[in-house]
Formats: structure tokens, sequence, C-alpha cells
């Protein structure tokens, strides 16, 4: 019998599958710009059945590819192009809840769960689960937490991380990590969860998690303010952080982003006179009627507006307009895809170093290809802007490769000169690899690469993902 | 030359003290139950000189005590009674602050500083420091991100390790690592900083840290509320919390807790007249003058009292009158020492599970001796409670532990039944390796060890605590 006929026997025909048509949607990653095949796709059922495959993969010498929505941004949930053969693990079929309990504020999630179906649970217990991102009807409780997930609204409430009260591990000999405590302090002993919860599957796989919950928002205003620069939004934001408006998001957005979502979206309207360079998208909530969200939010921008930080407001007076301002945010991306080739980036620096981040980068851009420009928005209250390089239209992808082949690098090395990191909430993967190697120090690699030899001895859990090469 | 020749000559004389007198105070832990006579302490004063100390323990195969305020509760920073000759590493002259960085809501502080400090460096900034315990005028930096404290305000900003955006850390071999960064995203390979919070100094020694800081809270509403039971309390908890007044402390006490206070403790007045067995204290605030603070908490209290779980409410008028709370809250501690011997613990429960635990636990201390009792008072928002088991008037500490011996060891069994922790916030140290050994799962167990040999092969950094004996 083959490896993979053990392993089908193992799994039943459910869990391991093999034919081309059905292996080839796990064979390529979310932006295309990864491939590599699998020899079998691995669906357990539940954490016996993914101890037994780890099992049987440690004996048969396989390399495994943890993979949940596969919606990674960095290449993290494709099998690598070459290299020995590796079997992808998708934890799709485990997509239970083992409890929800609001009065904790905590439920627990199989890894397949997505994180809108978190959402809904969480919903119809009275409870928020806060985590908000592009891609959450498809990636899943095990990858975001592998990657540490962050989205619009970490301002508040933290990245993926910052939502975990314990997790479900299975180890790269099959052994089960259950440390899927309900309670939010643990100081009993070295705080495993957090060795699991970013490093992408290169540990373990996480199949289990206790997640944490909030009261439900039940006031929410939304507002666009267009600023003249990125160090107004700055000053804006100190304003409204202390109005005693909550602030659940800040997201900056260039006026380029507005323009390009309003040509290639549809249904989305232009939500102001478009007068400056520059705006930002404000949401401020409270989780209770008697807190007067909307007038300390409007008295903040009133006096922004004063102050010369801002040059005008739009405060939403119905959901349909707060759709609208979420939707040009939302569909930028796609809508950037189809404006013109970019280079997109996933950077933080402190929020005070923003302004000069974004002029660094410009004047880069302009060295680099003066046809090209920037584009970007991003979590300005994380100090973490998505900008990315955009080549002028008509051009391909290859061209502006060609022109700016180390951008990205160049950029992390901006954010990480200015005290910042260069990956901020898309992790590493496949992509970030020469950031690694270039940026992080050798004690802290080194440090990274001893965890890795001591719990995947044989470097069989998603190979040359994370870890530069040596 | 000896190897304490070395050292002294590496550290200087005020770096390195060897006379008996000014060992002294590192001989003995907080509580004055465990002793042990360093070969002498080291005093560097800054991270070179740390580095070149644990260089130079390495190569003489001395183990390392790590200490900062020494106040730890289970006896971490103090040397072993028994075996080979080790050093304690005092990091009090490491007491600067680096930056304050009040836009970035961030400071970095060496491990030397003081929680006090530390408070008191981010309220000249306009921010909050919110980490607040009993200790925390001598406790410092180090030590609190290396146990992971708690305290009152967690059950709004998190433990020690919440706090933290960035550590510098020196590893056993002398090297450092330098991850003191100010953002707060950073996916950029595994997360090292939260392996050495909490770690007790057994994988390196934290010599500065980059943390968090919070806007300032500029209203604070206090009351004391009398209830029937704790679960009139954990009802009374959801209805706060359901208010609109953001709590920042909802503490449960027993009403032989306010009783052994008012004997022992000084200045302390009755808040109220005791009617009942349980008591909370709560604390809810805001960082803007225009949230309705009070009226949330007086209307829930208002609410509480109709619906039968409170039977009688104080809202404090004065802050003389909220010193005194806190007072009872916290010389609690003092004044239980003075009254009779007891033994303390530090579980944690979800929150709805504090009744049943609670129960349990007078079940359990009742049949052990029925003339001792519980005192309980604690974190309720967190579902930590500190509970003692408190011997009779006039006995002695040797007869209750003869009573019960292993009072602790059941009482974390409890918790861990209960899907909680044996261990909340004050760590591991030496007193809770028996129930680590009892109660944390040998695969857990077995990664720590793994962990702990591939970061410190030589077993020199604090050994005897947080890892039970093979």
């Amino acid at each position: 019998m083959s490896p993979l006929d053990l392993l089908a026997q193992t799994l039943g025909p459910a869990g391991c599958v093999r034919d081309d048509a059905a292996l080839a949607p796990y064979a390529v990653d979310w932006r295309g710009v990864y491939r590599g095949t699998p020899a079998a796709v691995l669906k357990p059922a539940d954490t016996a059945q993914v101890s037994a495959a780890l099992r049987a993969c440690a004996e048969l010498g396989l390399a495994v590819v943890p993979a949940g929505g596969r919606t990674s941004l960095c290449g993290a949930a494709v099998p690598l192009s070459q290299g020995p053969a590796s079997v992808v693990l998708s934890l799709e079929r485990m997509n239970r809840f083992r409890s929800v309990d609001p009065l904790d504020n905590s439920l627990v999630a199989e890894a397949g769960c997505t994180i809108e179906a978190v959402q809904n649970a969480a919903a119809e217990a009275g409870r928020l689960f806060p985590l908000h991102f592009g891609a959450q009807g498809s990636a899943m409780v095990g990858g975001a937490l592998s990657t540490n997930t962050g989205g619009i609204t970490t301002i508040r409430y933290g990245n993926a991380r910052d939502l975990v009260l314990g997790v479900e591990v299975v180890l790269p000999d099959g052994r089960v990590l259950d440390d899927l405590r309900r309670v939010r302090k643990d100081n009993s002993g070295y705080a495993l969860k957090h060795l699991f919860i970013g490093a992408e599957g290169t540990l373990g796989v996480i199949t289990a998690a206790s997640l944490r919950l909030y009261p439900q928002l039940v006031k929410r205003e939304t507002a666009l303010a267009a600023v003249r620069s990125p160090h107004e939004a700055l000053r804006l934001f100190a304003r409204c952080q202390e109005s005693g408006a909550e602030l659940v998001a800040f997201e900056l957005i260039q006026r380029n982003c507005i323009e390009i979502t309003l040509q290639h979206g549809t249904n989305v309207r232009e939500p102001m006179p478009l007068s400056t360079e520059w705006y930002v998208l404000i949401e401020a909530a409270s989780t209770h009627a008697a807190i007067p969200v909307r007038e300390a939010l409007e008295a903040a921008l009133m006096a922004g507006i004063e102050a010369g930080e801002a040059e005008d407001v739009v405060i939403c007076e119905s959901e349909a307009q707060r759709r609208n301002l979420w939707d040009i945010r939302e569909t930028f991306p796609e809508a950037s895809r189809l404006e013109a080739p970019g280079l997109p980036t996933d950077t933080c620096v402190p929020v005070s170093a923003v302004p000069v981040f974004l002029e660094r980068t410009q004047a880069l851009i302009a060295s680099l290809w003066p046809e090209a420009r920037m584009v970007a928005l991003g979590h300005m209250g994380d100090g973490n802007i998505h900008l990315s390089m955009k080549a002028p239209a008509g051009t391909s992808h290859a061209e502006l490769k060609a022109r700016a082949p180390d951008f990205e690098e160049r950029v992390s090395e901006l954010a990480v000169e200015l005290g910042g990191s260069f990956s901020a909430e898309h992790g590493i993967g496949q992509s970030k690899r020469p950031s690694m190697a270039l940026l992080k120090s050798p004690v802290a690699l080194d440090l990274m690469r001893t965890i890795k030899a001591a719990l995947d001895p044989d470097g069989r859990m998603n190979p040359g993902k994370v870890l530069p090469p040596v």
C-alpha cells in the first residue's frame, strides 16, 4: 500500500481527496501568485482524525500544509512549488461550535468555522465577536488565528490573538494539546497558546479555539472627514480619541482610492465632493443607549473643522449612507485590481510616524517610476496603512516588477526604521520571507529557528513558510 | 581568581554584592516562606552589563535567579534552599524610562522601574498605565511581566501581558533580543515576547519593555452593594456590564473579610451596616466628562435592588468615602495575616462558575476542619477569587497545615474541574509546582520542558521554578 493509500484508510474516502480536479483549488493561493500541487488533501472530521493524520504523516515522512479558508495574502496556505511531496490538511469539515456561553463571554469554535459564522453565533447569543475583515466569509478560525489576523476593528479590540482564551492544537507527532480554557486569567506556566497563534501552522495545527466575546454594540455612528494631509488626520485622530466617543474604526483613505472605487465599483456613490487629497472614515460606537456617541463624535468633528484639521465632514444619517462609506472602503481591493497592476504592502509604524512614513514611501515610488503612484488606505488608528505602488494604466505587472523589484522590501525597511513592523496583520507566508531574512534581527531569527527545531524537528509542518532559508 | 571575583570585575563594586548583611534581604521571599542564600547579588546598571553578567555566569556554570521588587507570592524571586550555587540578578538599578510617547500611547521602561513609577510617568504625560495591585510600589516592570501580574483592573485592561507592546530580553548565553517595538500590530514570525512574559525568568531576563498606555479616566464612580450570595453578585455583575457604565473593577468581598479589616486595620470605617454575607465593590469610569457614568451605575444598582439581587447599596459621594472602600479591599491581606493563619489560593474559574466554586470550597474546608472558615475576596469580574482557608483564632500555621496539608492542590483541582486555572495571576514560582505536576496535562508539560531545554539547555535560569521536577 502506498503512503497515500494508508492515509485514505485512516481518514476514509471523504477525508482523503486525491483526484486532480478536486485538488486544483488547493494548488493555488488566494491571490493566484503561488502554486504548488499537494499529493492529497486530507479533510479530517474531528480532532481525533487530525491526530491520526498527523501521526500517519510523521510515520510516512510527509510534509503537511494546514489550510482553512485559504485566504492568506502571503501564500501561507498552499504547498511550495518545489520540494518534497506534501499533503494539504484542510480543517474545513471541522466547523462545529462546541459551546457558546454568553455569561462568560466566550465560545468554543472548531478551526473550520468561518469568521462570519462565529460572528453570527455570537450575535445569536446577544454578544459581539469583533474580528472583522474583508475575507471573513471564507476565512476560518484556524487560519485567522494562525496568521493572527487583524482587520477593521483592531483599534478597539486588538488582533485575533487578543480574542483567544485558549486553543486545542495537534502537534506534529499527533499528540493533542488541550488548552481550551474559558477563563481570561491563566498563569500556569509558559503561554503555549501564543506560540501557535501567528505561527502559520509551522509548529502544529490549531483544531479549535475558545474565543472571547464582547457586549454587542447598540449604537454606531459613522462619518467621513476630508483632511488636507495625513498629519491633519493624525491630529483629528487624537481629538476623536479624547472625545468620549469610543472609536471602533479610524481608516485613512487617499483620494485616489475613492476615485478608483467609484470608477470600478458597482453601486458605490460619491460620499462628498472630493476637495482634498486625504479622507478618514471614522466609526464610533457604544454598548448602551445612554452613551451620547453621536453628540461626542459631532462635537469632535466640529472642533476639528474649527481647528483646521478637517475641511469637510459627513456624519451618516442612514444605514444606506453608512453602507456606502464602508462599501467604498471594502470594495477598494477588488476595484484596485481592475484599475492597474500594483505592489501591495502590509506594514505598521507608530501612529505618530504615519505621516512621515507616507511621505517617504511616496518619494520612493517617485524615484522608482515617476509615472507610478501611491495608493494608500488602511488602519490609521493602528499605524497599519496598506499602501500600494500602482503602475500607470495600461502597463503590465511584469513591467511594474521590473521597475521596482524590491519595492516591498524597501517599504518594509522604511517601516522598521521608524520603529514599526514589516508585517502588521497578514503574516509572513512565502511572500515576506525575504523581509524576514533582511530585517529581523539575527537573535530573533535564531530563537525562532530554535523553537521550530524543538517542536518540529523534521521540519515537516508547512515547510518554506515564515522562517527564511538559513 | 574565583568565579565571583570574575563577576565582580565584570560588574564593578556596585554591581556585585557579596557581604552577608547586604545579601540577607535577597535570601528570603516576600511572604517569608522560602529561603535560599545566593552566592552574590549582581546589580547590573544597563543591558550591556546584564549581557556581560549572563555571559560570565554561562561560562562559570552559575545558576541565575532574576529579581526585581521580589514581591512574588509564590517564591519565584528567591534562590532555592538547596542545590548548586546561584546568584541573584537584581534589575533594581535599571530604572530609567527610555521614552514616553503619549501620541502613540506607549512608553519604554527598564525592568527596574516600579509599577508605581510607570503609573506616574504615564500620568505626567496625560495617560493611564492601568496595571494596579497591592505591591505596585515595590513590584518592578521586569517581575510584573515575568509573572504576568493581574490586579484590580484586569476586568477592563487585561493582565500585564496585554499591556506589553515589546520587550528587550537577555538570553541565558548573554545575547540580547531587542524586540522593543512600539506598535500594536506585528506579525513578523513567532510571538517571542509572549514566551518570556510569564516565564518567571526561566528562559531569559527581561531588561526593558515597551508598554501600552490608555487615555486617563476623568470620571470614576465607586459603589458597594450588599448581596445575599455569589449567585446574586453574578446577576448584578451581568446587569452592571450591560448598563453602559464601563466597569474597571468588580470585586467580590465576603462579610468576614470586611470584619477582619475593621478589626485589624487602621482608619477603616464600616462602609454600611453589614446585613448580608456577601458584598461587591464596583468601580465604573470613563475617559470623558460627557459619559453619564454615575447615572448608568445608579440605574443599574437601583434595578438590581428591585430585582432582589442587591439588598443595600452605597454609591460614594466623596473621595474619602471611595478611599475607605478601597482601603478595606487593599488592607485586607495585611489584616488577615494579623487575624489568624491562613492558606491562600489564586485560582480562576469561568465567571459563571464562581458561585459553585465557592460552595465546593466551603464544603471542602468544612470537611477538613469544621472550626476553620473560608474567607473570600477577589476579582469576580475575572472569576479570580482569592479565597483562603482560615484557621480558628489562637491556632498555629503548623496546626492548619497538618489539618489541610493539600488544601491548595485540592482547591486547584476544583478550579480546573470547572474549566479554570490553578494559577490566575500570581504565577507558579516554587509554591505551585505541585499543582503543575498534578493538574497540567502531560502534553503541555512536555512542550514546556522542550522549550525550556531549547532555550536554556543547561537549566541555569531560575532553576526549580515554574516546571515541576520530572
